[in-house]
């Protein structure tokens, strides 16, 4: 039986301690707030199924705040379930507090760092379908939603796929409290047309007034996890609830209230009980994983029988790779933006069809899914055009603030996928994933090495990113060859050469091609390849230096800046010595054969040797 | 009236032209290419008004290929048109050639390079925008659709903007030919799905057979451009249409026939009158724009009254900056993604709310609206937070293929926001924006600077990024400066210069602050403000380096990776002589207040001025 009057005083003083907290750091969202708190005591202090003691059971719910903004109202919940006292409400938004500003790992019982409007319902669709796909356990995933970020494109990318999915256990809760950050939103109140749009994309709809406790407990109960439907409760609520002079008023969003309208504020909610303490229910079953998970070692796959000089393409030597790790990881999942022949992710699909998810032409939301995934003790690989990555960068973002193990893997690099032209070219993707932190960027020079690199991201925790190409090039490394997370190899070396060039993937082979040719007329180059770009192996950079004299040259498929070169760059910061000299994609890309176009850009066997030359002055020659 | 027949053999023609031009450069599209023929041949040949020779003329409806990779069914159209011969389309993909793998405006009839897809809705509401709200202009602008992109989020959101703002002079048609890359499109063959979700979000949406020209023309007589809503054609189509062999076939996605293949599927085709001539409609008017563009030149703006010292954010002084030119050049327009207040670009709506456009959150849109805005001759600002500009960072991407006038502005940028923690701050624009080609990239340390770099961005042709940040900061220079593009200024210089330290927005002001500390302490330091990013003034670096020794310090709100420190390491990359030593955001940011954060990330006074010591071996100071 639902004590209604005790719902009450849990939300009194969860107003009391967003007002509180809010007023004592000086700033934060405490309208954004007081909107959804009606709603989120009775979904946490009614509903909700999680055992405090232990966050990360697999049994536990799952709640994310995708209105990151309403974190005073997140803190302020479990301030009234009893596990953050008032001393620790006030530490919100100081430094170095768990509490921050918007919500973070930091603090124990947060998933995923929010803020960035839009993104959490796909991280939610992730959580739901490693719960009812993958694991089959009975958790529900909610996922409380702004009505202002309602328009991000993202959401109904969530939405479009969570329905695809059959995916009942994820709720989504719409906040619909009419008032943006600056003005009213684009649908206002208009609740029967958000019914419409949602409905239409195959989700069950409940309209609730948000702030009538017992409606929400009717809406809450009549859930049905066995409707093959996603559920939207869209809840009718007002801005700064509770607060005569904050109620429905524009001008208060992201204020927080003075001493002085604090005082007044607490005058009109009353006697607030600072003892009433919020149960929240345990986990119908405490299920453990069965799975690989908890013995994760290192783990060597079974080596392709790869032949030196036999033409094979980087990005088909990681489909056939994460086959093999399949096989020996079941966390493995592998998820396609809708090029799965290209990418060669279907060769897993093949495999492994219940680990692998479709997520079609949507990448922004297959990331959000990704990471949920990898919350839910996954690794997931997600793959596409390295081009079209960059559709999610806001995402990636996002994720490296959530402690994430995301494998990323971007195909058709450079404008050595030929004809089809600039629009399918990754040429900013190394500069993209550098500027992520904690990332660690691999760019595989032949097969051989992508199998062992891809091999290297599965087994250890983090966001890789594996960058491949579409044409076939040699292999140059026997399977014997070791690689590692920091290195790199020393391809051509002799005791007299006149200088080094670094390259990575498809301009290695240019490079090797360029070297062998001086070679053939006397000029001996060392050649390495650097196919970890970060962390980059500066030890053999150094070496190289101070072995072949002062000049250095970087040949990337990628522009000129915040790539291979600028990696390099880093190296010699503050050494006196080396000159280093980028060629990289600098002219406008267009269509054309693979081979024209590294001409073209100046990334070609024939401008290398050109550069060499050149550096050397040997122009004669 | 319409002559059925006669589209029939265009129509014919068309797919002759269309399988012939990819068979011989032995790729492409031709599948998607065929299910949209008979549509298109019928908007071309019927419905389209357009002056061939004179195809940028304002009066002109527009056509975007939104599902790009359809490039050859474009090509063959304006074969069909009589403006291109055999000859040309057998230059199809090749090398230098105009006629792309995906259309680009290297091709003269291409207003904007598409191919990443779900972006073309955005790129035409803009168009129709100018259309409708600025122009008044009787035009309207197609979009064809493929069914696998209406998936991407960022047709969603163009959808809920274009009936948020009425434009009915915007037509959307989708070619559900129900395959995608690599399978079945998320909804197939399903068309009442697709129909009740367009509807639902406020559109009038007809369902055709793609294949029947008397119902097409039925529907594209019917479009009424008086109903105040925009209206989207759902075409059922069948891909590869027209060769047995092909039709409703998986394994035929961008895959060209063989000499062999395309015998037979002439054979198929039957007779092809290759005489036969599409008309195209003249513009019902050829109204002359009556605007400034075609007299834009240099212009001085009123100075603002900023005086030295007093505190004010470069945000704000972006705003102020923006209504005066506004004053100026009638064409300069407003987007903003629902942070006005925070950006300031409030103050120019208030000014000219007929040229601002609230875009709601959803960053991506927002900047295919600003495109196809500049595509009619306006000069967008778009402006949100720094960090979400990455949500578009495909759209940017994108955008720098089309020949742009786009001007990005993004606030908040870095940890020096402060309490509201890592989602909102940026902290990866600059590396993200130095990767797009032939940008300009500012970063203004004071209000007077920012104000005179808004002008310039305004008076100047192409993409810029304006990095704004949110703390007051002191007025620096005095209103006689100047600046310029690949500028600089030397804000603290003497004889006797131990070093160099290059900053620029708000780490401008915490290096002043450190200089003149240790110039009490008799260690005088060079200072630079590195304000325009990219491209950097190599000349003034490389003349301190020249008069300061062999140290030089960079000092930013940025990430390592990407941003200045990058950038001026590249000045470097050939020179023996000189140390750079990088400042930046290394640390995971967190909440706090600004100045605690500058601290904790070594970019504050009290950091650089221990860095300097360190270099200068002072450590005993």
């Amino acid at each position: 039986m639902v004590d209604i009057k005790k719902l009450e005083e849990l939300a009194k003083l969860v107003r009391y301690y967003i007002l509180r907290m809010t007023t004592k750091a000086g700033s934060g969202h405490p309208t954004s707030s007081l909107s959804a708190t009606d709603i989120m005591v009775a979904l946490f202090f009614d509903k909700l199924r999680f055992d405090l003691k232990n966050p990360n059971s697999p049994a536990n719910d799952r709640v994310i705040f995708s209105k990151g903004h309403a974190s005073p109202l997140l803190y302020a919940l479990y301030a009234a379930a009893g596990v953050l006292n008032e001393g620790e409400l006030d530490s919100y938004r100081k430094f170095k507090s768990p509490l921050e500003g918007h919500p973070t790992p930091n603090f124990k019982y947060v998933d995923v760092a929010t803020g960035s409007l839009g993104q959490g319902l796909s991280i939610g669709l992730g959580m739901a379908l490693a719960g009812k796909s993958l694991d089959k356990l009975p958790y529900i995933v909610y996922v409380l939603i702004g009505d202002s970020e309602v328009s991000e494109g993202s959401v109904w990318e969530a939405i479009e796929l969570t329905s695809y999915y059959k995916l009942d256990n994820l709720v989504g809760i719409i906040d619909v409290n009419r008032l943006g950050q600056s003005g009213q939103t684009m649908l206002g109140w208009d609740l029967e047309t958000y019914q419409k749009r949602v409905e239409s994309f195959g989700w069950k709809v409940q309209i609730v007034d948000g702030h009538d406790l017992g409606a929400i407990i009717k809406v809450l109960d009549s859930l049905s996890l066995s409707s093959d439907k996603p559920q939207m409760i869209i809840a009718k609520t007002v801005k700064g609830k509770g607060i005569s002079f904050l109620e429905n008023k524009e001008g208060w969003h992201g204020k927080a209230l003075s001493e002085e309208q604090f005082k007044e504020a607490v005058k009109e909610l009353g006697d607030v009980d600072k003892n009433v303490k919020g149960e929240v229910l345990k986990p119908v079953s405490s299920i453990k994983y069965q799975v690989s998970r908890k013995q994760k070692t290192k783990y060597k796959i079974q080596n392709t029988r790869y032949k030196l000089g036999e033409m094979v393409a980087t990005r088909k030597a990681f489909g056939e790779a994460l086959v093999k790790l399949g096989e020996i990881n079941p966390d493995i999942v592998c998820l396609d933006a809708e090029v799965k022949n290209s990418t060669f992710a279907d060769i897993f699909k093949e495999k492994y069809p219940e680990r692998f998810f479709e997520m079609f032409i949507a990448e922004q939301n297959m990331i959000g899914v990704a990471l949920g995934l990898s919350k839910r003790g996954r690794v997931p690989f997600a793959s596409t055009f390295s081009a079209f990555l960059t559709r999610a960068f806001d995402q990636i973002r996002m994720a490296s603030y959530s402690k994430p193990n995301i494998k990323f893997v971007g195909s058709h690099a450079g404008v050595s996928i030929g004809e089809d032209g600039p629009s399918q070219m990754g040429l900013e993707d190394m500069a993209m994933f550098r500027a992520i932190l904690g990332s660690v960027i691999f760019c595989p020079g032949d097969a051989v090495a992508c199998e062992k690199l891809v091999e290297i991201a599965a087994e250890n925790e983090g966001i890789f990113y594996i960058r491949t190409n579409r044409p076939a090039t040699p292999v140059i490394y026997k399977e014997s060859e070791d690689f590692a997370i920091g290195g790199s190899k020393v391809v051509r070396a002799s005791k007299d050469d006149k200088l080094t060039v670094v390259a990575c993937g498809v301009t290695l082979i240019e490079v090797i091609k360029a070297a062998d040719q001086l070679a053939k007329q006397g000029i001996n180059v060392r050649v390495i390849d650097a196919y970890s770009i970060k962390p980059i192996d500066e030890t053999t950079l150094m070496q190289a230096a101070n072995e072949t004299g002062s000049a250095m040259i970087t040949v990337e498929d990628h522009y000129f800046e915040g790539g291979l070169g600028d990696t390099v760059l880093n190296v010699f910061a503050n050494e006196n010595k080396v000159k280093v000299y980028k060629l990289a994609v600098g002219k406008m890309p267009i269509s054309g054969k693979p081979d024209e176009l590294l001409d073209y850009e100046g990334i070609s066997a024939s401008a290398i040797v050109q550069k060499i030359k050149e550096i050397l002055h040997l122009d004669n020659l």
